[in-house]
């Protein structure tokens, strides 16, 4: 198990937002809080599309549904558009998962695997972190 | 009306997660994610009481209800513990809550008023935001 020393979380790397309609999302930030699109991106396999954009500084991932039977279109027929997941940027994504499951947290992926925008993610079982789908990224 | 390029947004300030038990999320973070307390504080006319965490170079704000007959106490028994709200840094509220008001953005608190840590804020309706409460900040 890694010493809490090793542990090299950056910081959120983006908040995950999902939103039913991709284009009007990102209209609303751009309006109401000067956002720049970065990128756009799709993994059909998990029937999202998707846009990242920066607000000043931070990053923020619109997730939209490509369908309604996808993990986003349900959450989106169950809650409703809001705050999807929490994304933490670390510098070594093998040793952040071992930790976590070191400490008894729950993963979802228990690898790293690809992600929207070429990222190596894993997720994180909100039920190890307090209802919060958390994400940690690693950004090449 | 402010034009696009006086909007200035430096970023996320901070997420805000709701969580039933103050402690025991600080405990969390600082076990799975290295987290450290910043500070602490209590907003007695909001029933709030709070922690303010860098997780890496970022803010997260723990805040937990002091009763169940609060915003956070409902909240909590309406959806779980989870995320609660996202805090955009601004260099100007005045300027930023006149350009949100010109957007025809609803706002929650119309002037900007005394939140936790002693942060000048003031919320947007999450309905004018895809489903996310948003708070604005000016941090002194």
């Amino acid at each position: 198990m890694s010493s809490i020393a090793s542990v090299k979380v950056r910081g959120i790397h983006h908040l995950g937002i999902a939103v039913a309609d991709l284009d009007e999302a990102i209209s609303t930030y751009e309006r109401l809080f000067g956002a720049r699109v970065e990128d756009r991106d799709e993994l059909s396999e998990l029937g999202v599309s998707a846009a990242s954009l920066f607000v000043g500084a931070s990053r923020i991932e619109l997730v939209a549904p490509t369908g309604e039977d996808t993990h986003v279109g349900r959450f989106l027929a169950r809650r409703g558009p809001g705050m999807h997941h929490v994304a933490l940027e670390t510098t070594d994504i093998e040793e952040t998962i071992r930790r976590l499951r070191g400490e008894g947290a729950q993963m979802i992926d228990e690898t790293p695997r690809r992600g929207l925008f070429g990222l190596e993610v894993a997720f994180v079982h909100p039920g190890a972190v307090h209802g919060v789908l958390t994400e940690v990224v690693f950004n090449g």
